[in-house]
C-alpha cells in the first residue's frame, strides 16, 4: 500500500507532473528538489494543497535527504542530470547526479526503512541497439554514452538492492518524453530557435536521426498501471510508443504549427552528438500487455508541447 | 606502442601476477595499490628490478593517481573490492572502490592523455543468466549483486569514455581465477578451515553451486593475446574453461589433495550468500577463435592453488 509518496526531482518536468497525479488521486506527497534544472512555477499549485510537502535539497546531501523521506512508503526516483548531449564537457555531473545520487536515495531507503522505487531510466542504455523494436531483453548492450552509463548504473544498483535487501522495483526506460513542462530535447531546441530566428534553424546531425517520442500523460498512466498491476520484485519495462519519427519529420510539424518556413541547415554525420543514438525505438509490448496504450501519436505529443511552449514563454528563458 | 604500463591493484593477486608478466616482456610498469588487500611480498621480486616503479595509493585519491599516471601510455585496471560476499554489509565500498575508483582511473587517463585500458570485469555481470554457456551478447542482463552492479558500472563508464574520447577498452569478463597468490574465494576458504579443523568443513550454499575457474596463468596469457590481436574500439571477451565444477567437486578435490577426510555441513540453499550465482559458465569461443586455450583444467588449476597455500601459509593470515 503506498500512502506517502517521495518524488526526487519533483519540482522538474517529468517530476512535477507525476507530483500533481498523485496529488490527485489523494496520496500524501514530499517533492525533493535541488532546482537545478526544476522550477518553482512547477510546483506552485501543489503547494497550494494540504497533502504536499516540498523539501529544497540536493541528492548529494545524504543526510539532508535520509531525514526529508522520512515517514515514506514509496519513491518515485526521477531527479537526473538529463544534459545528455555535454556529457563529454563534464562528466563527473553524470556519476555525481545519476549514479551516486541513486545510491544515495537507496540507502536513504533503507536506513528509513523503505523499500519500493520507481526509477526513470532510458532507452539509450540500449547503446546500438542491434534489434528494433528493441525489447527490454534484448542483446547486452555496449554503452556509448556518460547519461545512459550512469543510468544503467542507477539501474544496476536498484535490482542489486532488490536481491541483497528485498526492495521492489520499478525501472522505466523511456524514449523522449515530452508535453506540458517540457524543458529541454529536440522540439525545445528548434522552438527557442525559430523563436529568436523565425526563417533559419540548425539542425544537429543530417536530420535523419529516427526518435520515439511519449506523451508525459501517456508516460504517467504507463507508470502508474505498471505499479498496480506489476508484482514481480523487479519490474522492468520499456516506455514509447510504436512509431518513431525522422528529426526532419518533427521540424516539419513544428514549423507548420507555427506557419514558418526556415532554412534548415544540418551540421551533418548521423549523429546529434557524440554517443547520440541514432535510431531508438522500443518494443513496449511488456507495458501493453497490461492494458496500457499511448493516447496521442508522437505528431500530437509534438503539437501540445509546442503549444505549450507558445503558452509559456517563460519557461524559455531560464535554463 | 606499449611501453610504460600503469597496473592499478598492482600488488593484488591478478596485479601483482600481470606486473611480473609485464616486467619479464621487458616493459616499464609503474603498479599503484593501497595495500587494502594487496601485499608487499607479492611486489617485492618486482621492486628488485630496474624497470619497475611502486606507488603507493588509493584510488579515489584522484591527484595523487594523476600524478602517479605520468608518462603512462596503457592502463590495466585490476584494483578492486573483490569483496563479492560481503556487499550487502557495507554497499558504499562497492560505489567506491568499484564504480568511483574506475572513473578516477578514467579521468587520470585522460588528464595524462593515456587512451588505452585493460579493465578486469566478472562472469557475474551476467546475473542469473538465461543461456548456457553464456556469450558476451547474451540477453540483458538483470543485476543481483552489489559487485557487479559495479563492475557493470565501471564497464559501462569504460566503453562511455571510448565513444566519447576516443579511448580503446580491452573489458574482460573473468571466471573466478585461481593459483599464485590467491588470497579469497570457495578454495581459500576451505583450505583455511581445514588448516584450523581437519575433521570438518562448512560450506555455504548447498554445494551444488556450478562454478568454473580460470588458472592466473592461462588469464594472463588471454588478456595479453587479446590486447595483441584485437584492435576494435571496444573490445569485450569472456575469460574461462569449457568446463565447470560442483562446489563439492572442488572440495573433493581438496580434500584428496590433503589426504583429509572431514565431515562437511552444508547451510543450504542453492545460493552460498545473497546474491551469489549458483550456476556461472561462460562461453569463451571469441577468445578461443583468437588462438588461445587453457593449459591448465578446472582440477589441476585448484591442484596448484592448493600447493602453492601450502608453501606459502603466512599469506592465510593477514587477511
Amino acid at each position: 500500500m503506498m500512502q506517502h509518496l517521495f518524488v526526487t526531482g519533483g519540482a522538474g518536468f517529468i517530476g512535477s507532473n507525476v507530483v500533481d497525479h498523485l496529488l490527485d488521486l489523494g496520496f500524501q506527497v514530499t517533492a525533493y528538489d535541488n532546482f537545478s534544472t526544476g522550477k518553482k512555477a512547477f510546483v506552485s499549485a501543489a503547494q497550494k494543497r494540504a497533502n504536499f510537502r516540498l523539501v529544497q535539497g540536493d541528492l548529494l546531501d545524504e543526510k539532508h535527504l535520509a531525514t526529508a523521506m522520512q515517514g515514506c512508503d514509496f519513491v518515485f526516483h526521477l531527479a537526473a542530470n538529463a544534459d545528455v548531449r555535454f556529457g563529454t564537457e563534464h562528466p563527473k555531473k553524470d556519476l555525481e547526479q545519476n549514479t551516486i545520487a541513486t545510491f544515495n536515495v537507496l540507502e536513504s531507503m533503507r536506513s528509513n526503512g523503505i523499500r519500493r522505487i520507481a526509477f526513470s531510466s532510458t532507452g539509450s542504455v540500449y547503446g546500438e541497439a542491434v534489434q528494433f523494436p528493441t525489447p527490454e531483453n534484448s542483446a547486452f548492450p555496449i554503452q556509448t554514452s556518460l547519461y545512459a552509463a550512469s543510468k544503467l548504473a542507477g539501474e544496476g544498483l536498484i535490482t542489486a538492492y532488490c536481491e541483497g535487501f528485498d526492495f521492489q522495483c520499478y525501472i522505466f526506460r523511456f524514449v523522449s518524453i515530452l508535453g506540458e513542462r517540457y524543458t529541454h530535447g529536440h522540439v525545445f531546441d528548434f522552438y527557442r530557435q525559430l523563436l529568436a530566428h523565425p526563417d533559419e534553424l540548425h539542425v544537429l546531425g543530417n536530420g535523419k536521426q529516427r526518435k520515439s517520442y511519449l506523451h508525459i500523460q501517456d508516460c504517467l498512466a504507463a507508470m502508474m498501471l505498471a505499479i498496480d498491476k506489476s508484482k514481480e520484485k523487479v519490474n522492468l519495462f520499456n516506455l514509447g510508443t510504436d512509431e518513431y519519427v525522422e528529426v526532419i519529420d518533427s521540424i516539419a510539424c513544428i514549423t507548420a504549427l507555427l506557419k514558418l518556413n526556415p532554412r534548415v541547415t544540418f551540421a551533418g554525420g548521423e549523429r546529434g552528438w557524440i554517443g547520440d543514438n541514432p535510431f531508438i525505438f522500443l518494443d513496449c509490448s511488456k507495458i501493453r500487455q497490461l492494458g496500457w496504450e499511448p493516447r496521442l501519436s508522437i505528431r500530437e505529443g509534438v503539437v501540445r508541447t509546442v503549444q505549450w511552449l507558445q503558452d509559456n514563454h517563460w519557461a524559455l528563458e531560464h535554463t
